[in-house]
């Protein structure tokens, strides 16, 4: 999903009545960003409160690359990482993750063993193969073990779009909450559902009911999905005991529109790039009786934020051994207050670009390259701004590219170099950066080698299910990836 | 303004708390448009219920050329046409403009010869001369008389933005409305602020307090002083029995950005051009007690709407010796109900386009010349959709590009001429255009003919000021229009 995706930011068709009641509820984040423009690493950054780069979550196979978790992959989350649920499990938390986990598939990085308590879901996500024969098809989970593969157990009409996936994930999550409500047990419970991600799902009785076609038809689902999990949550008398972040992962892909691609409303270009388009997120916060109904608040918030602000409403520490990036967001929610921090945009291994205030300054400007988009592949569909939607990669280290998007929210006038307005923002911003680069320890990255043997040929649990398929000989190769 | 602008629309700081609380206690229009992509036209259609090219408000001097009211222009709105203040006269109102009448400023056009019964504000636009000299200044008036002229008696201090006219029509607008609730008279306020068009002014109260410059403080004070109205309706008990609309007569004027400029939101390009952001518009209806609080409408509206729907609150029927393009918006208002009508966009004397229902069919498009674009005009700025933002005037009529608004409300993807939508869509299009076409009466053009002899040298009363200049002979010419 994109910034522009729902009523409340802006969609022009507006069909988003539950979210944007969430909003009025709540609190609406209007500055909120994701820590990558694409989603394994903007996950497993929520999940750790560190940015990819820190994480392993990043490739160095080339220079600032997107690469995510296909089924070739073969790193993961590190044990060394620390994940929110293994933190609150200290406190006493039961951990449910619903949906996609997409942190690496092969047995070390099972969510089962990152701390979650159990898991109805997919490692990878549900696009590709299909036809379960050249290559395994995706796998769905019920906690250790398959219990079934995507497009054969669980179906998705590629042609009319109709799946029911969106149903049992809420399904799955109803009975999650009532099981915790009947034990008096704290949960955390990660909704991770995918309808918006190409190809797009959605469910028979939503079908067509959208201004916005299919991608419309799935955001409604997901809507009404919501709605339903909240007003769960107020009917078992837990509501104002239940803190609720709905976010998204990444910019909506542009380059599945119109058929299935969603918006960033005014912003600049979509998913894989660090323009706005990429990473502002929307964001809600709702926790009747504690946030004021219907605020609105201009925080420089991030997914990894979560982490910390989690922890923080469980009375829970962050770790001390390690740099962490997320901010406790909860002095923002409940008193309106405004904490200064920057907001980084990596691709890959490189700082692309980094937010201050209202001023943001690219150091690297990239859309893809020429031989992509000579293919039709366009992450700025009908957008182009000279010397910033580029699509070879400019180094602007020496003179950062600088933009006030208070004025300019779209990055279609950089400020003159010659300015005194630039010349005092990027005296800060260097600052801020400076501090960055200096206190950097890199993760080993794990988004480099890939090796068809792991795919997810014999997951466990296929013996019993006569669905395991027969690996090929391991061949482990560098990943390439191409934006 | 432009659709955009306002937090309930999605723009990204949300500053119009009070558009949005009125949009909140009321209804949202998000497919509403103006008659026009440029303010004279736009307005006399608001006023007349009729598309500009019936009663005049266009040009012939070249083809679809946008033209308005200049000072050396020599129309101005027909004696012919009937203006809503007339028809609400019949009914007993009292009919008030405050700010930019723009419907022509000889004296056979004034105001209060078509209707209105006061006047406080300028015939033509604040923008140039701005010294008096060479060229006068624009006057401003009350009722009859000139009163002083702008960057003279009524200062806009062009470096730091600083103006207090809004403050001034505020207060106009405030008093004008205690008189007549102190009479028990029904009354027509035209409240036709202009702040937000270049150069952009604000007071200095508000002058940077918004996230988005100067631009963003005009429409700070615009929402703040919306709020000051309503609530001084409901303080002197008459809002219950007072509708109140807020809308604007183009999209936002892009080639105003970064610094003066509005946002149009993920709509392509800005005033000037018949696509989404020259022609949306943002629009709020308000009446305590009658709408139904929270309500957001997919009615396709137009400002000549206002007319229609004005003459049923009053109790009156529209002229029936004419085409009267403006529909009664009440049921959609009052009921929900939606009516099934198209969307004409005119550029000067060209019908460029038509939306039925979500699908817009472009029977010419074009942003501007090449010769225009390249002295840095550009209504579409960072934006580019192949053959659609053309810089020639391309004719699609055998074979118009078609949009569906819902799944791709940007205009960047032409539906496939071969696909049974685009013919099924194009059917049901090419009967209205069919119709439109045959019974189109075009009125007389007003906007055709320039002469330096009829601007505002001498307007009446400049002699009780010692404001008289001096006109140079009379010579008409074809005015000179080149978007």
């Amino acid at each position: 999903m994109g910034w522009g995706d729902l009523g409340a930011f802006g969609e022009p068709s507006k069909e988003t009545p539950n979210l944007d009641q969430m909003a009025s509820e709540g609190m609406l984040f209007l500055d909120f960003y994701t820590a990558n423009p694409l989603c394994s690493p903007s996950r497993a950054a929520l999940l750790t409160g560190r940015l990819p780069i820190r994480n392993g979550f990043y490739t160095t196979n080339a220079h600032a690359r997107n690469a995510y978790t296909p089924q070739d992959i073969v790193g993961g989350i590190p044990d060394s990482e620390l994940l929110l649920p293994e933190l609150l499990k200290k406190a006493g938390y039961i951990n449910k993750i619903i949906g996609k986990w997409h942190l690496g598939h092969r047995p070390q990085f099972h969510p089962l063993k990152h701390g979650f308590d159990e898991w109805f879901g997919s490692p990878n996500c549900h696009f590709g193969p299909y036809d379960n024969r050249e290559l395994p098809n995706i796998p769905v989970y019920r906690d250790w073990e398959m219990i079934g593969r995507y497009y054969e157990d669980f179906k998705i009409d590629l042609k009319t779009g109709e799946a029911n996936l969106t149903q049992i994930y809420l399904q799955e999550a109803l009975d999650f909450i009532s099981r915790q409500q009947a034990s008096q047990q704290p949960f955390f419970l990660y909704w991770a559902i995918d309808a918006t991600h190409a190809p797009v799902y959605a469910s028979k009785h939503f079908l067509g009911t959208s201004q916005r076609g299919l991608y419309g038809d799935a955001v409604r689902e997901i809507d009404d999905s919501v709605g339903k999990i909240l007003k769960h949550l107020q009917k078992l008398g837990i509501s104002e005991n239940t803190f609720v972040f709905f976010t998204s992962d990444n910019g909506a892909a542009l380059i599945s529109a119109p058929k299935q691609g969603g918006s960033n409303g005014r912003f600049l270009c979509g998913k894989q790039t660090t323009f706005e388009g990429g990473m502002r997120e929307p964001a809600i916060a709702w926790w009747p009786g504690h946030i004021p109904a219907g605020e609105v608040s201009h925080q420089l918030g991030n997914v990894m934020d979560l982490f910390t602000t989690s922890l923080s409403l469980a009375g829970l520490q962050p770790p001390s051994d390690r740099q962490i990036d997320g901010i406790d967001l909860l002095p923002a929610i409940l008193q309106g207050r405004l904490i200064d921090r920057p907001i980084f945009y990596y691709r890959g291994n490189e700082m692309m670009a980094v937010r201050v205030g209202l001023y943001k300054a690219h150091y690297w400007t990239w859309s893809n390259s020429w031989e992509e988009y000579g293919k039709g592949i366009d992450f700025c569909p009908g957008q182009n701004v000279s010397g910033v939607t580029t699509h070879t990669q400019e180094e602007h280290t020496t003179l950062p590219l600088l933009f006030h998007l208070g004025r300019d929210p779209g990055e279609k006038y950089p400020l003159s170099f010659a300015s005194a307005e630039y010349q005092g923002a990027m005296e800060r911003i260097s600052g801020v950066v400076q501090q960055h680069k200096e206190t950097m320890v890199p993760g080993e990255p794990q988004l480099n080698v890939c090796d068809k043997a792991v795919m997810n040929w014999s997951p466990p649990g296929c013996e019993k299910l006569g669905k395991c398929l027969k690996p090929p000989k391991s061949d482990p190769k560098k990943c390439f990836w191409p934006h």
